[in-house]
């Protein structure tokens, strides 16, 4: 029995383990887990949402989709929605990213989130709180025993707060107590486990401190990656354009699915879908060896991401409608055009002259190689008799709309 | 009309400008003055009392003092009990100086404090508040708002943080709000003028601030110096034994007065009594010129001291008092002694090889001139008989005992 929990303990470490970047101590998360399954009791496990920004986007999935993960393993999962500090705003005014929330932008933004987090969230096994319940009546005597609990050149040691103490930028005293309140509301709702982004990885850490100074069993500091947007250089984010939100339709998400780099496909597996790992590992040998087309994993990876946000049927709908629109109109809106009063020209030539391949060889090449198709069907001859509205394509990307003008 | 207020302002300043270290801003101090006499709406002078160290010595008093001064202006003086500070001690349990106060200890040192400061304020112009009104209904947004008023940057650098900071010494957060409460505490009061020793000036300078942030017309920092105690050098603290209490009998106050040194007996006057500048400048004339005796210029000190602590006529009798002892005992009990079997002896040359004079003809001039005194009376005779017990005084501070075994 005793061999027994600890294999079960293990088990579910190894799962948790999965894409994250940092456990804040793994030993004694897997302590954790052992008491867990001892005393049939289970972890606390908290995410605090900013309820400012309630459009979801795949990059937030990330850390939804590692709770989700805890939900399966039988634990509790504790939302706790930041609506006190969306409600006081920056006092000093001075920041923009700050900016105060009425009572009921905040209500309305809370239900928008739940609608988009019990996507990938168990409902039944999820428990929201909003963190106004307990800061709105800490008085001044309540705030000083908490400030008393932290140092100053301790919270100065944060990343952002230590660098623009160096260059001088002004720091208001109360940012100070954005970490002192995501921690004290860890001890409020005695968390095992805290999770966030690496950004948050201090502020989790001040929950960790904050409780061990109100005698409690200290959290676990656990951090997620930060999912890379469909363009695969920047973060995933709203403003960059290069997200997949969770309300989108079911075939937008395909097509974004379907652009993004191959070199994010298994990164996007592991990090947002629940397709097992060995499986994922299997993925990559075969393409890797070019038994998979990336272009098949992508069409895998876009369904797993509907079925999570919707369900299998708009998944299959949704590849179905890609696949007819990809063979038939897989043509962009805004592709560069040329004027040319020519009637018949010498493909390898005129894509190099339209800077469409390198050179005449290249052009050669890629006719040969089925890489270049005229109205979205495959043209392999050199030949071709211009006509206006004619869109030829190299590759993948590259397009030219012939203008012919009488 | 014009003329006479700016007049009259001038002068209030100059009163105000008695023995006081800092006024900033000056020029504003005197707007204030101008317009409380044009409006005659008096100033408010604010003064934070720490309710945790009841005995009021003559070092406070240099700040009541000039309370009294401005209340005899006309102006009104509030004074801020902190007994919120007090109830909560210190959350970090780090500092012994912060300790926790009960509401009853609390109200106890208050009464005992009033029963003090009203032997230099007068009472119908004093008006007194505790900070726990306002503090203890703080909740966090309030806490939050007047924390963002304030930088960490602008905290540290007040000398004591700027200096824990820089040795890796902690401070806590909470640390921030003792400065900030007391700035509040004026932001309420809508204070004109916070008094305080040299030690408060950054303190005073935040309530200033903070009144600016408020959208008020910031405070003047008023700042005395700290008194030196008894010996002339360390100052003036119950610890040191180097203090006149306000509370203690009229002939102790005598006799502690004409134990200070005759350099601070100006300083004594100008910090802690009403004797108008002009006579004090006189007194300091007189004795540099040799025609006024320190011992003189103390004993009106004392009095004077006396007559604010208690009434002229306590002041008299105490002066009574203290010359029947001066005159009988003027002796003190440790003095050195000399063994001899020598009956009578030539006082030049006697002092001399006792050291007590440099040389046989500084011995006869000082019996010329009065110095020389045998048992506490005036001895001119360069001839004495020797007796056991005897004790001979040169100038004031030298004695010397004879001891004759037989």
């Amino acid at each position: 029995m005793e061999n027994s929990i600890a294999q079960q303990a293990a088990e579910q470490l190894e799962m948790i383990r999965r894409g994250v970047v940092d456990i804040i101590p793994e030993d004694e998360l897997k302590d954790k887990l052992y008491a867990s399954i001892e005393n049939n009791k289970p972890l606390r496990i908290k995410l605090g949402l900013d309820p400012t920004a309630p459009d979801i986007h795949l990059g937030h999935t990330v850390v939804l989709n590692k709770l989700r993960q805890f939900q399966d393993l039988g634990h509790e999962v504790h939302l706790i929605i930041g609506d006190f500090t969306a409600r006081i705003g920056d006092p000093s005014g001075k920041s923009e990213t700050r900016k105060q929330l009425s009572t009921e932008e905040i209500a309305v933004n809370a239900r928008t989130y739940q609608e988009q987090i019990f996507k990938v969230l168990d409902k039944d096994k999820t428990i929201i709180r909003y963190n106004s319940e307990w800061l709105q009546n800490m008085n001044l005597v309540d705030v000083l025993n908490l400030a008393g609990k932290y140092t100053v050149a301790r919270m100065l040691e944060r990343d952002d707060f230590s660098k623009r103490y160096k260059e001088g930028m002004p720091i208001g005293i109360h940012e100070f107590f954005y970490p002192l309140m995501q921690g004290f509301d860890s001890v409020v709702l005695q968390a095992d486990v805290e999770m966030g982004g690496t950004d948050q990885t201090f502020n989790l850490l001040v929950g960790r401190n904050l409780q061990r100074e109100y005698d409690q069993e200290p959290q676990i500091a656990l951090t997620m990656p930060i999912l890379e947007g469909t363009d695969g250089i920047q973060k995933m984010s709203k403003s960059l354009g290069n997200y997949i939100g969770v309300n989108e339709d079911p075939h937008e998400i395909f097509g974004k699915t379907m652009s993004i780099t191959d070199d994010l496909i298994c990164r996007y597996f592991e990090l947002v879908t629940r397709v097992p790992m060995p499986e994922i590992e299997e993925m990559k040998v075969q393409m890797e060896k070019g038994s998979l087309n990336p272009r098949d994993a992508k069409i895998k990876l876009a369904k797993e991401i509907i079925t999570i946000f919707y369900n299998e049927e708009e998944a299959d709908k949704a590849e179905e409608r890609f696949k007819l629109i990809f063979t038939k109109h897989d043509i962009p809106d805004d592709i560069p055009e040329v004027q040319t009063q020519e009637r018949e020209v010498w493909l390898p030539k005129f894509l190099s002259e339209q800077g469409m391949v390198q050179s005449t060889s290249e052009g050669r090449r890629m006719l040969q190689q089925d890489g270049v198709k005229v109205n979205g069907q495959k043209h392999a001859e050199e030949n071709l008799v211009l006509e206006n509205d004619m869109v030829i394509q190299v590759g993948k990307r590259k397009f030219l709309k012939i203008i012919q003008n009488d």
